[in-house]
């Protein structure tokens, strides 16, 4: 959308003299820690269909990505905060990651992220990677209203090809709503991103001790996501559940993302 | 989206705590100009049901809001580019401005316009508004990358309460590509913002000489978006058709927004 | 710096086809708050030959500038916090407001004014003014570190032609350093802007209760300006002053800047 | 400045518990292309007592550092334009490269470069570097206004430890404006950063073909630095002379800046 310009250029749709390079690009640091919660307060935040899948914990990565191909060598910031679920549809069936909310700092794949593989992107002013006597620092915010801050630190080196639980990739929900019917969808189903990305190789790969923290927010704050960001501060922090710092190149575009009914 | 931490506060959706105010909430410094261009390239760029009507010209303005309920008092700048035209459907018909694409600098007004009413959004970095030696200039880009240029010079006092041609309101398409079926859409639609809005109130208006300068750009400078500016760029001016510097306040939250078929 | 292109335009040097124009130019929404404090605590922050003048009130002004002739029209703000104080020099004796730190968000402005008037200026992230439900909001951070709000709520119209204290202008302390001589000066003078500014016209001023908060920094979240910001954050507030909320037109260049001996 | 709430901390003096590491801090991308322009047109630009050194070939170097000890890890990027000279003073004399200006994003960075070490820096918007089909691309701009573009090309391995010609260091023209005395300087002296930089290591160098373009601005564009651009803009690019792209590692804090007589 705009549509009658012709189809946009983007991650899934290349114009005619670019070189998709999926095994070079893009360049990733990604900056994660997990944290235990309570089970039955992430359950009021599954849509339906969902359910728990093992323990309760929360994970909030960064992706500090560059080189990215689609972007002509430029790169931006994204922000996943997910959970282990099971989907039970009428047909499919599947476990991994819920893909709670995204943010981003880049209006270009907000808009084509949520339009064309359903990922709940939002936006958000993110800073610069950094690390201060051997902590790594992330943090996000909305207009000079700092709402996430993330470290990890104690890093040691770590297994490059570490093995994570059996997924089947990363499931979320897709919404479209109805225009002149306030409150009414034109489109609600769950979306699946298969968990196989061949192309994505791991370069180095760090663990430590994690800490997230999200920050109560007024409505004039954050107008527009107070309620995500204070639905995700208020969880309870039972334990920290470490955290890794890895750097990777490569990897899919999402064209494999599919729907699950 | 996300929609499972409940709906997301916006234009159209009021927290329980603040207060709408259409009469006073949002002042708006808008600054316009036309060009007359050739019918057959306009038509091009027509979605199928729509027809061009009267004289090819095209119009940008420039809306610099500021005093926006909804952002508890903040403000972002919204770029229209609209030509005349009639849509036909199977049962609607309506003759009005056809908007043909909008870039914003907020990415969360960009959202939900785009899902909740259908307006084409994109994001643009977008100058403040200036006056230099009695020339209103506005600019756009993108990282960098200017790709819009507008100024209305020679300005004298107009009437406040100029009357348009007679006009349905604003068309546009709203489309949602499919998950999966790449190149297919979920929703393909054609909306319509009704003309009228009572609580928009005019407080000065100034006439005078409008020029628009698309610049043409490479897939590298603009990869998402080339062939939108491009096709605009593409446009021959065949003559200048004014401009006009408006500041108003007050107007309504597009709740109006109704789908034609 | 660098001369050796020639002179800089600026405020205070004109290029030859423009037009300076101190009775329109600049558009200033000036907001104010006070707060009383401890003498000894502000003494602290006083240069030598500097004594407090009066009670012990700070002021934080922010200035959102639009409509500039010397930057073609645009704008910026500037936040400037001041105490009553007497300047005795060898020759000179002033009583004014003492100038201890300006904040701005246009790094040519802060330039010039460092380097040509001595103003201590330094660089914040400012978002711009807003007001909401009838309290006007102000505030500055650096890299996503909100440092200061400022807030005037309980507004009323007050008289334009408010009469300050008897004043002889604003007083600061230009500092240079010297290269190769670490910890010594070139420069160290203390220059006056003198209060008369003719051309300056209050248009609207609002008078309210003010508040003002600076939030307390580590090293890393202000890496060069912590200590002044702590300083700010350590006074105690023993009684909040008033805010006032200002719009004028029109202003000096500052060309009467002078030192003081 | 301002100096009465203590010393600022910066790469020049540090707080009590941070730990500079001039071996690991900073990690720089250097971006680098040269070309032969017309000697009697550098002339013009070098202040007095310097004279171009050997062939007139201009240098435009973008720095983007990270890692940054003295910012708690964050970055930010420089743009260096030099050209060969030798200073002859009443008592020093010294051949390297004259550091004709510079520009930053980053406040801090520019105020303590100006004032400690009389670095000419001015202020930029940069875009982040990155890589296109092989070609390395830096651009830099001013509030939309894109003023530089640099591009290296064809690019292959090159020695790390490449010989440049001999070089007593970087010389530049520090000039600080008398207050009051508007036209006067209070200080204007030549300084020399030593060649000798120990701590820096070059992980990896590869050379190519290098093209730079400053464009033409009118004061309206940049106005406070159009007549940089400009003198820069008319230089004639008689032959391209090579460009490089060079990761490193280290680097000193500049202390050993000395004023040169």
């Amino acid at each position: 959308m705009p549509t009658h310009f012709g189809p946009a250029d983007g991650p899934r749709q290349w114009p005619g003299d670019a070189v998709a390079d999926p095994k070079r690009s893009k360049r990733t640091l990604s900056v994660a820690a997990s944290f235990l919660t309570d089970a039955s307060a992430l359950e009021q935040h599954l849509p339906e269909g969902f359910t728990l899948a093992g323990e309760p914990a929360v994970t909030v990565e960064f992706h500090h990505m560059t080189d990215i191909d689609w972007l002509a060598g430029r790169g931006y910031t994204m922000i996943w905060v997910t959970w282990p679920a099971t989907f039970k549809g009428s047909r499919d069936r599947a476990t991994g990651k819920f893909l709670a909310v995204v943010w981003e700092n880049l209006t270009d794949a907000i808009i084509t992220g949520r339009d064309e593989i359903g990922h709940p992107k939002l936006y958000a002013d993110i800073e610069e990677a950094r690390r201060l006597d051997g902590v790594q620092i992330c943090t996000a915010g909305w207009r000079g209203f700092r709402f996430l801050e993330l470290e990890v630190s104690q890093l040691h080196d770590a297994e490059t090809n570490q093995q994570g639980p059996a997924s089947d990739g990363n499931l979320m929900l897709k919404y479209k709503p109805r225009t002149g019917a306030w409150g009414e969808a034109d489109l609600c189903q769950v979306t699946l991103t298969p968990a196989s990305d061949p192309d994505r190789h791991v370069e180095q790969r760090q663990a430590g001790v994690g800490t997230v923290r999200f920050h109560k927010a007024t409505w004039a704050d954050l107008p527009t996501m107070h309620h995500v960001v204070n639905a995700l501060a208020a969880l309870p922090v039972i334990e920290a559940r470490g955290g890794t710092v890895t750097l990777s190149r490569g990897g899919k575009s999402y064209r494999d993302q599919r729907v699950l009914v």
